[in-house]
């Protein structure tokens, strides 16, 4: 059993869960809690350790011994340093960490996001969490945008991070990666009504961040600038509550015009 | 200028900022930064106080000029003074204390939102903004839903809470407030997609915590249960982000249907 927070292990874990520079340099991220480390189970993930303590529930009894079974090296800590090497106050006594292996991008896209210097990690994590949820293809990630693999934003995806592609892109490859899709971008400007832009074809989304919304790169990128319809004395959106509106435009669009 | 935290003033703005108890006794909160307590203004609240700094900008000073005008007591502080007051790390210089009298409903309701045990602050806020946005009558909040006018409620509705009625409400006020409403209510397991609900009619949208969806009381009052269809894989959304799609499913129906 661990039992003192200065274990290499366990310091190892606080700089993952504490820098950006960290985990790109170990690919290597942090998730916590019985239902996001399960989630990593069930989607085939192989994490390099993980730490519980004894008085886990039943359920997370299992998963420890699941990942036994697959070798995976599980070691019993104490309270103490759990809660040392948790991000949040209340650890819920398992911790996995993972290799950050992003997941590739299908061959054919026809749904992506691009989330544009979206720097609130609570609002990235919603967003992947929707777009995994209107079956975007994948989430593509402008310089300027939050850490997606930080702990707040694996928190907020819930599970997102195992079933998504997430690329950290420059614009140039942003522009690369999305040349065979119609581009549209949301803003209060915007020509057309989200409802009436057409969401059936091969498309990119752009969604600007809170401040400023789309930026000079965006600007020069897309092809179709859409407006989200307000009532009166209303200027903007939450920016996860705008994505969560034009993600789900788009699945309504595309079940409506595929044959039941 | 007040230089002391131990001030009467800022003592009493801390309590306003830390407990819902004395907002509920003294029946005021607090507003920050200059965008927020100028909408305050625009949207013609009297504060019964405003706090400032000396470094404030030329927009907060008009700001404070317009208040001084109506007669409202500002008072200069010191940075010290307003970090006090504060809520936020780094406070941008403006602080009123505005009296809390929800707005009422309007006599003919024909769109309200149920915020069913929200308990986080930052989706009850992102909810308010977006039922505004969206054109909602009112929020009506059922008991165990986060306290509408904390700070970060607050700073995440965005100043909806000066335009939109905002209820706490029990279940049987609830109840009589939709007495003449369909009431919707989202759920994985609804019968009905969204897109195929008729949400034309006037009506109220149940939407549940982030815990444990709508609770027993729901289940009693709502007449339809819809789903938000979703890819393989996803089992549920952030709730602010499923209001969103909710709110905004609700104006896109409502547009159609209106000759243009």
């Amino acid at each position: 059993m661990i039992s003192s927070a200065q274990n290499p292990k366990i310091k190892r874990i606080r700089l993952l869960q504490t820098q950006t520079r960290s985990r790109k340099k170990e690919a290597a991220f942090v998730v916590e809690g019985i239902r996001l480390v399960e989630e990593a189970f069930q989607t085939g993930q192989v994490p390099e350790l993980v730490i519980y303590t004894r008085d886990l529930d039943e359920r997370g009894e299992q998963l420890v011994g699941r990942f036994h079974e697959k070798k995976v090296v599980c070691e019993e800590v104490s309270q103490e340093v759990l809660k040392a090497a948790s991000d949040t106050e209340t650890p819920q006594g398992i911790l996995a960490v993972l290799p950050l292996h992003p997941l590739a991008l299908p061959a054919e896209c026809d749904f992506l996001m691009i989330a544009d210097e979206i720097r609130d990690p609570g609002n990235l994590g919603t967003l992947l969490r929707t777009a995994q949820a209107a079956g975007a293809n994948g989430l593509l990630l402008s310089p300027g945008t939050a850490d997606p693999f930080s702990p707040k934003v694996v928190r907020a995806g819930m599970g997102a991070h195992f079933r998504l592609p997430i690329l950290n892109c420059s614009w140039e490859e942003i522009n690369l990666i999305t040349n065979n899709l119609t581009i549209f971008a949301s803003d209060m400007e915007g020509d057309t009504r989200i409802w009436d832009a057409d969401f059936t074809q091969p498309l990119a989304l752009i969604l600007g961040g809170e401040a400023h919304g789309p930026g000079e790169h965006s600007r020069d990128l897309a092809d179709i600038w859409v407006n989200i319809p307000m009532s009166a004395g209303s200027e903007s959106l939450n920016a996860a509550a705008a994505g969560a509106i034009l993600l789900f435009e788009v699945l309504r669009q595309r079940t409506k015009s595929r044959p039941s």
